[in-house]
């Protein structure tokens, strides 16, 4: 605490982590004066442009106050009273977001368990078999997560696979992008590439993972589904009065490629993390390593003496799996810290 | 803009404002490394403190984000499937929610015409003539909003009438308080004076237009009330991962007495502004300015003139009614400035 | 009871009548062995075609199994998650349907308060100021009773002219037909007139007060809203297993002219009624009658008196208003008895 | 069809068959004239008492139009805003009613996979783990359905135990009864040794596939969840007008034990046409029989041929199964034909 920090280093989660220095003096440089509230200022018409460089000139971006919301908010809109939602049985809005997708959107959720957090095409057709039968929801929406819940990043073409077959099928592409930057600095490609260009209908872009302190927008790449976005906003909570200092944060991210700087070493940092245990005896990965967190199989006592040191989530107690993430701010040194006692816990 | 400041000086609400230097450098001093989320951080717990401090031993204070999201999550907590808010027909939940109450708690409203905002008991009772018919949604609660939103306070007698009869007929009472600052300082109460004291059960304690960038707060002031909020928070969208940041903007507030400060400074600007036209011909008040707003009648020609330099709403065209709002960051020039422009327009 | 009967008669509703015989009989009749449930039998297929004689070509109806079942599927069609409806506050809708249109549709109601129970034009452009602000839920629908909860019907023109407003202004016309049988035997017009040709979108088609046991139909006139109304009847819990039965009902009140016939004679003993007390000294008529029921004004001891010996409903106790209905198999000698006690308890 | 009879005789579902003669008897025995509207009738009061003789003094019961409904009525009384139900993912509330749980209750089912459509009491725990979190629906309330969607039915033991366990962690027991009749005729008990006497809060008492025409009944064995029904069913759309021929119905099963008769015939059909399968080569049971369904693997070939003659659903294409389900009207005759075309069927 001397330091300041809560922590030597959390491994819980990104949104463990502070906000960025120049997060922060946006929101400091935001606050000159008046301005129009709900969104009718200067900084939010400056995002929105910057929404169109990053996703493209159809693109409309609606900034939002945290990740469940953005879902809730585009989803809304994507899905009627009697539509369901295709999705991994991992995904956040199945396993963190309190019912919200039921309670309200009015939804049921067609969970998928999946290998590694990812559909793939046949998920969604082995799904269609309820088309037209009035005593079942009739799918609407696939909704995947990219980075997803385990890690794992989707390809371009993966992702294309599934709006081809979503699309072809009627069905929408909702992409849930709490940590869209990592997945985009880890395939090395726009934040355009990996979703207007491969048929992503809707995107909740993240900020606040990314280094923002609370900050995220809806993303409509698909401009029939923009009109009722700014009422759904409303209605559903997720609009600031005060809305220049929530598109300051997004702007400063997407300013300069700090989100993408962000994203690549917070990703690195994973990769650093997953390197270093590579030849520890009795840890091993359990799905690959291709963003900012590191899911990794160990003996309960090294998680035991592990946690008495390091904040860090057990994933599945059964199996003795944890997640491991990494943030904008963690350093070398963090994680060179936490392998010594990975390394010090797994040999005890 | 070349002071960076958007107006001269906007009078169409308290969320033109920007943030109280001291809000922005609490938020500055949480940014020091990692703290959990979800508002098992130092700052939230101080908060929790705080809330205790000022609206008694067994209040709970819950951070949320906005002010329909306070009023949402704890009316969740208190109304049923088939239950029913009494409330005056100028009410937020009523106007300026986007039926937020109707989608989201799926309750009637069940508003009444006031004459200045305010309800009185006996609109209470003339509404309990359903109670027990199967075919009409059940009145469960009371919501006024205190400040009203036409400016007026409740007496802290008027508060506890209100209350004897809802709970006199098993109702409870909800308190919008986005303005309860100002109505604590126009009557000269503290928080728990106005609020616990007088049989509140529940309040929407407002952090934003006191000089919050976005931070409000659930406060239960009936410990049966509290056990739901956590949940209800997260599922209607209102709870921020990083809850640090929103914990110490209320902080803030409720630190050194900053609250109170902000409010009567921004009451004392309205006092000035309505006492300055006060000898204006053509110009008459609407409502007895109680708070940080003043609803004042005039003609439509000196409305267009003064809407050509300065930012207000027009509240009732058809009447000629404006609402001016003073904030924490209105100074005596910036009233002075506009009772010139006021006084000019008039006598055009 | 000798006679196995409740009341003398009762004029407290059309909805405590029993049966028409025809009805039963079809019931019966359909009680032939086994049939394909949910509707796919030949008792609703002739009941579809009924509806395209009765309401045009590309009318679509669906039996549903109560009033506020009807008007909950209709609607839900309609609107969408921001959504108002403009409507009287005298709707069924509004009053007697315990909020089902805030829960099951979670949408805003913008009642209008109406001299006799019915809308003009003036009333929904009135409420069209909101269109495009995101703070306040959008008018989509116009939803008007006819006959209205006042006892009172619109011309063809009136509602041609509705429907012109209406849908000069991207809002859908939607009919709680609960009586539509009597408002058509009173404008002496088809069903088709009173609905499809004069620009209504869905209608409310009522079969229980018009003699049915209980069976209702969702009747789609605009046939772009009819493709989700299966799944939205399913859902909405207004799909019998066995909707041969309700079928049967509906068609034996679509087959020569039964419905006709039941609503004249209804209409015609209100008539009876309301020309018998027509030189009664202190009652008066609160509404034209142009249907099956009678608004009268009358003395409270009169009333005390009356109530002694007929069920009906006192409608503002208030104003010494009552509400008096007949039924189809309301007789002459029903209404003769009743009015030589209206005449005895006027004159003690 | 000369018989008017649509099939040889439907195996589809017992809600192909229509109405026993003597519900219909006793539906025109109601119609006497007048009654009070909405269940304030002798009929309803008689069924509220033979509720009490069948499932005991404090047993309320509430006729309802369908088994949808009387499941969302029942369970709206026993879920909150941020609460789950357990239940296997055969329940019918899972894949029949268009997911009305999720749009009417706002709730996420928790569904678990099992061996033959019930549960047991581990798979109660093992949802327990989320008690507690802020991120997760709550469970509340555990949904049984007697008999299960499979044809099985729970012990008497069974039913406690699971009751038990609900109870003693803080939920609600549920019973979807739409074929309570058939489980109590199959386990040789009362309505009230298999609910009330077991421990089960709620149940929804199935009338309509045990001969009624439309008549089903929420029943309260826990006292403290009636006061909500009777609103919370209007609001549902699930109360009648009419409601006295919904009693009746229900009135006439409950009399001289017919729901007894109905249920042990309709299950005696299904013992008859299991036992006459045994030996045909190429058939195998897939479920125990313990009610009126019979689910079967046969060959492809087998099932393509039966269904030119017999109307059934198969209910998994991939392994072959099908549902052979027999009704209160089924015959000895019936069940022979069906099985010398099984015979043929399977030899071919």
């Amino acid at each position: 605490m001397a330091t300041g920090s809560v922590y030597p280093k959390s491994f819980a989660s990104d949104n463990h982590a502070g906000v960025h220095p120049d997060v922060l003096a946006a929101i400091s440089e935001a606050n000159v004066g008046d301005a129009p509230a709900y969104g009718d200022d200067r900084w939010t018409h400056d995002f929105e442009e910057q929404v169109k460089d990053a996703f493209g000139a159809d693109a409309v971006g609606f900034p939002v106050l945290n990740g469940a919301g953005a879902n809730m908010v585009g989803l809304a809109e994507m899905v009627g009273r009697y539509d369901a939602i295709i999705c991994p049985n991992t995904a956040h809005i199945v396993t963190h977001e309190t019912g919200a997708s039921e309670r309200l959107l009015g939804v049921k959720l067609l969970t998928v368990p999946t290998e590694d957090g990812r559909l793939v095409a046949g998920d969604i057709k082995a799904r269609l078999g309820v088309v037209g039968m009035a005593h079942e929801p009739q799918p609407r929406v696939v909704s995947i997560s990219q980075v997803s819940e385990l890690g794992t990043c989707y390809t371009l073409d993966e992702i294309a696979a599934l709006a081809e077959v979503a699309h072809g099928n009627g069905l929408l592409l909702h992409m849930d992008g709490a940590r869209l930057a990592n997945a985009a600095a880890y395939l090395g490609c726009s934040l355009r590439a990996i979703t207007t260009d491969v048929g992503v209908d809707m995107v909740s872009f993240g900020g606040t993972k990314n280094g923002a302190l609370a900050a995220e927008a809806v993303v409509v790449l698909r401009p029939s589904l923009a009109a009722g976005i700014a009422f759904l906003r409303r209605q559903s909570l997720q609009l600031a009065s005060k809305t220049r200092f929530i598109s300051a944060q997004l702007s400063a991210l997407l300013s300069n490629g700090l989100w993408q700087t962000n994203a690549a070493h917070a990703n690195a940092m994973s990769r650093r993390l997953a390197d270093g245990i590579a030849d520890v005896p009795g840890i091993s990965l359990r799905y690959p390593v291709q963003s900012n967190a590191v899911f990794a199989a160990l003996p309960e006592y090294a998680i035991t003496s592990l946690q008495e040191q390091f904040a860090f989530h057990v994933w599945d107690a059964s199996e003795g799996v944890v997640r491991w993430m990494t943030a904008f701010d963690t350093t070398p040194d963090h994680v060179d810290d936490f392998l010594a006692a990975i390394r010090k816990a797994a040999s005890a």
